[in-house]
């Protein structure tokens, strides 16, 4: 970095353009990419997948917890991780950055960097993007993807007799957070799950092609993500807690904070694994975690989404004004 | 409005969603609209052209300045006009929006419904979005096209003997900017352009089929936006002042101002005009304006847009952080 102006409002808006975008090869899905009015991404099948999320500083992320490139990996794995519940498979990202004068150019290549190598082992790419200044620091990241001549997986089929079940880890990024929060940094390995998430990008076309008939990514907790598959299929999802993955450094960190570890796997978000419904008689490949029934709308009185059979009663996730 | 609550903050995030979206009807290139883990849209010719834009509020727009139903075609218009510059036609938007837990919904509803009008007549419409808590009030908007089978038309394409044409209005936005920052709000006319851009959409896949070489959207100013194009392609852009159209509401309030009308057309944004580089020979249709030649480069110091004949002096155009 030496000899680079320090920070982007010095080195201003079409030589920051150009220094991000010379980090940014494109992949083989782009056909025109960064530095025209608008990209063109390659949509094979007819249709193309695409999700949209925002990333606010002191909401989403925090300088002082993540280094900008792990903000990068979690920004892009946050609208990579849509793609995949979708049964897609990612093509492309477009990234709007709103950015203070006074944010180090330094800070903003490393998120370059960040978004992608989450990208790049998924054979996405980053296609373009908008940089404005901004008072506050805000990331958009709208992704692409392809659904390879599959139908797409919605929220909206689950059946009744249905299997629920998981794929990616739950309630790492909450216990990485809850942490945090306290003031500590360890241990490391469920910090890092908060910076970083590992979505299991390639279960979301698994999931699709072995017949799903529902899918979500869990961005905001497990039980408050299910509650959506729930509404929009109009039936009632049955979750059995004991079938559940509790590490033992979970159970080691609930009892230091003096917390509960299962309200990190059912309420916690943002590791986004990927929640699925399938037929019952499906032989679910390794990786896949059964921890759920579908069963009738109405037998519990309203609750879309029920653990052991009773309302849950626990934090369900995440809501953003809350 | 009457019995709704009346923060986003107080209505919540899913609420919210709900109430956004009944306003917001699918059209007919939306697969799969709000509500799922992402969008589908179709993208028949086997690519999608897609933008992304933020608007900062401060900075893009003033609540005091603007309703939020024209921040909301301001908005949409900016990223659509995006698509039609490279001579596509609209399909879809994605729409985030981070917004501070105070802000009233009914704003954020006209903001739907201005986003919704700015789409229904060139046949896209808002495909999904998302919706975070932030200090401050950030819109990102993404734009898909369709090509329909033709070649992208990109910057880079303008060959030494082209004329250089223009489609829409040109500083009327900058002039309707002038008269709000010196705390006037007449003439209506300009305070209204930019308040509510008009971009000429059908004039990019028209300039596409007509054979146009390059083509941009002018966002930021003439000048520099031909600059772009100019740097692309490698060429050298004249433009001749004397065939703009300065209206007379043009000279008359540059005169209140003390200020020069030809600034605001040569280095105003905002109104999403679009300018075009067309073979010589191109007989232009109804509503292209020639304003220039194509020149070899090199052949006056280095300048990548003359004006007469001579580097120009004003002001070229908008940049983020200067």
């Amino acid at each position: 970095m030496a000899g680079e102006p320090g920070t982007v409002g010095e080195l201003g808006e079409f030589d920051l353009i150009r220094a991000i975008t010379a980090r940014l090869p494109s992949g083989p899905d782009v056909v025109i990419g960064a530095g025209d009015d608008a990209a063109v991404v390659r949509a094979n099948d007819g249709a193309v997948v695409a999700s949209t999320d925002l990333l606010v500083e002191g909401r989403h992320f925090r300088r002082d917890w993540s280094e900008a490139y792990d903000v990068g990996r979690k920004a892009a794995a946050q609208s990579l991780a849509d793609i995949a519940a979708m049964g897609a498979v990612p093509t492309a990202l477009l990234v709007g950055l709103a950015a203070p004068p006074a944010l180090p150019v330094a800070w903003v290549l490393s998120l370059a960097d960040g978004l992608r190598d989450e990208c790049q082992p998924v054979g996405a790419s980053v296609a373009g993007g908008d940089v404005v200044r901004s008072d506050s620091l805000c990331i958009a990241v709208t992704a692409f993807g392809s659904l390879e001549g599959r139908a797409p997986v919605t929220r909206a089929g689950a059946q009744v007799g249905d299997v629920v079940a998981v794929a990616g880890r739950l309630g790492w990024a909450a216990a990485g957070y809850a942490i945090l929060s306290r003031g500590f940094r360890s241990p490391r390995v469920l910090v890092e799950a908060h910076r970083r998430p590992s979505p299991p990008y390639a279960k979301g076309p698994q999931a699709a092609t072995l017949g799903a008939t529902a899918m979500i990514d869990v961005s905001d907790g497990l039980v408050q993500d299910l509650g959506h598959v729930a509404e929009a299929s109009g039936v009632l999802i049955d979750l059995a807690s004991g079938v559940f993955d509790v590490p033992e450094v979970f159970q080691d960190t609930a009892r230091a904070l003096s917390a509960d570890p299962m309200t990190w796997v059912l309420g916690g978000g943002e590791d986004h694994a990927l929640a699925a419904c399938f037929p019952p008689e499906t032989e679910l490949p390794d990786g896949w975690l059964v921890v759920g029934r579908v069963r009738e709308q109405g037998t519990a009185g309203g609750a879309a989404v029920l653990v052991d059979g009773e309302p849950y009663d626990g934090p369900a996730g995440w809501q953003t004004f809350s």
